[in-house]
């Protein structure tokens, strides 16, 4: 027989957890086009400067500044014409006083150049470029490493990587990257009755909707999911997918058979698997409270609601912050939208109520709708926003009361 | 020689674009695991009723409820217990009045019960099982089809699907959707002093920063990004590149070699390829004046402005907004935030100008930092927010008026 459930609130669960486990985040190195959605762990500096070397900003003429001092519409210079520079290409002459190059946007200035007379204010004549206005040092000229310097901060840590940062990056001259390593989760659904996704439909049987909601909200942390599919109440059968799971991941998810009864197996097999195993079996939430928190082999193994919604909150609640801290990836502030409860709700003192709602807009309010329908319901996954809290010592929230609502994910309203 | 730009107010180049090319929606049937991401373009109905067969919510014994009527601690009634249903089976025997089977959560209900004794409330002994507490009809029990009814709506039409929503499909027994066609959008960044991110740095180049930071762009308006790289800044090259990007994609944006000037070859190449050809050169934004648009083969294509962020601003407000339309994802109502300048910005009167801002916050207001580094420093697109627009009949915007800031991406103020 199983020891009964001792609940525990939420808060003593991690601290009881944290005492054997730390979420410590890994490091690794990525090659830059491999990093994107990863977190930098350092500052990173340039290695080059950038631009390279100093460019032309307009098509004209490269000069030395000083031989077109004075020249006006009415009183032109005539310069030296001694070459044409593309961009893309490296200019071997020097600009000797009296001469000039043409120069197209982007293209490196000669050595002895300081200068661009913009198209439109030069004309060529044979070998001769007529000039009719004076320009000063520098003007239209973007100087090497007037961007970046070399060893500047180009990227500072502690950030996700986007496809623009690595082309920042790239431009920099950076080819590889030390980020945060995502902390691989295994997900595995406890259930003889569950078949995954795509199995054909057979007596007796539901499909698995926890794994891939799980795999999507592991995604969201900065975590890396690892849907292992369905495991059969059966303590060989879990044993053997728990082994698979510790093997390739560093945090495992068991979702289902953590209810006390005849379907319940799964803690006892865990906690028989190494020390400590079982630490925490049964938590004051609701709904949630069959959840439990085993450590083997220094891996978290969280075993959450088999009800597709409860174990999406538990999820939230429990295991997403340890994602947040090893993938380095904040949880975003608009995690959490104030909204007007629609309706009055009733909770039992003594623990904490997780209520799912869904978000309308009404008069330019945010409303907040509790959803009746169980947290069994697999339509409540796709219905729900996402969920208020009713604290332990609280037994009504009333109608039109200000709560804040924790998102499944982003809702765009 | 080149027609000169002849500007338009960006309103009318889009008409002037509308009048030959329509931004049609196509659709396409995916199966459901690779629909990720898309969007379905119809309501989705159920094929099955979920769950499938009335199932036990408690471990316990399948009865018919009035076999149980008087029941009670002090007065129980006993039947025959003449099996075991466990969740992922199917039950062949029938409850007879005054028999019951030992059912598991989750399991099937045998025909013949209509209710479920909670293993707490009977008590096992030999071939009987005592039971203390009457059922009703239905209690303890999930009805088949009371989550999902065959042919209800389980997905709303124009809904960007998530590993969540895939899950739902499947366990309403949908494995092919329709969904939206995600227009494939072609990338060349011209410039023959561009190398792809990657490449060695040679003497006279530079990374290129566009084309990626476009691929971004275009993924978040639902577009399947094809970064074709870099061309020569020779009509041959660009000629090459356009007619396999037009092979390719439904879309094509081309970046940098739009300025009028030695390097400006793509407008007059592209009006060559095909009917009508460019439609508009010139708009009246800043900056983005040099912009073209051109259409050849029935399909659009875009010389955006050579620098990284002016061609994201030009992107976003002329060619954002088509592919949200042939993507059915809609525009997130976070892409603006209202933030309060924190100083005076001139502007030319007679064209939009676009300004980039960072965003900070202050004091609990958030504020809008004008970024004076020019548009062609690639570390402006990192540090860069968003922008704000200054309308064609304003010269000013003073410290302090409060402005709509359009962001690149999510800021996570």
């Amino acid at each position: 027989m199983l020891k009964f459930l001792r609940v525990v609130p939420l808060e003593v669960a991690k601290e009881m957890l944290e005492k054997k486990w730390r979420a410590e985040p890994r490091e690794t190195i990525l090659p830059i086009t491999e990093a994107i959605g990863h977190v930098n762990s350092r500052n990173i500096l340039s290695k080059i400067d950038v631009p390279p070397f100093d460019r032309a900003t307009y098509d004209g003429y490269a000069v030395f500044a000083s031989d077109t001092f004075g020249a006006t519409e009415n009183s032109p210079l005539e310069l030296l014409l001694t070459g044409r520079i593309r961009a893309g290409t490296w200019p071997r002459i020097k600009i000797e006083p009296g001469t000039c190059m043409e120069i197209s946007t982007g293209a490196p200035m000669p050595r002895g150049s300081d200068a661009v007379v913009m198209a439109e204010h030069a004309e060529t004549c044979c070998k001769k470029v007529i000039v009719y206005k004076a320009v000063s040092p520098g003007e239209n000229v973007v100087k090497r490493g007037s961007d970046i310097e070399k060893g500047q901060v180009v990227l500072q840590r502690l950030k996700q990587l986007t496809q623009t940062d690595i082309a920042v990056l790239a431009a920099a001259g950076i080819k590889k990257i030390r980020v945060r390593r995502n902390p691989k989760v295994a997900i595995i659904s406890s259930g003889s009755e569950l078949l995954k996704p795509g199995e054909k439909l057979r007596l007796g049987k539901i499909y698995d909707v926890n794994g891939p909601a799980l795999a999507e909200a592991v995604r969201a942390c900065g975590g890396e999911p690892l849907y292992l599919g369905i495991t059969q109440d059966r303590a060989t059968s879990i044993k053997a997918a728990v082994r698979k799971a510790l093997k390739v991941s560093d945090i495992v998810l068991l979702t289902g058979g953590s209810s006390v009864g005849a379907g319940d197996i799964s803690p006892k097999v865990i906690d028989e698997m190494g020390r400590p195993g079982v630490i925490v079996h049964g938590l004051a939430i609701k709904p949630g409270k069959p959840t439990f928190i085993a450590v083997v082999q220094d891996k978290p193994i969280f075993g959450l609601p088999g009800y597709p919604v409860s174990a999406l909150m538990v999820f939230d609640q429990l295991v997403a912050d340890y994602l947040h801290e090893l993938s380095g990836i904040p949880r975003e502030k608009r995690h959490v939208v104030r909204a007007k409860l629609a309706a009055r709700i009733l909770s039992a003192r003594g623990r904490r109520e997780l209520v799912t709602v869904r978000l309308t807009c009404k008069d330019g309010e945010t409303i907040a709708e509790p959803i009746l329908k169980g947290s069994g319901a697999i339509t409540s996954i796709s219905t729900a926003d996402g969920y208020i809290e009713v604290p332990l010592e609280r037994e009504i929230v009333g109608e039109g009361e200000i709560v804040d609502v924790k998102l499944f994910r982003s809702a765009s309203l």
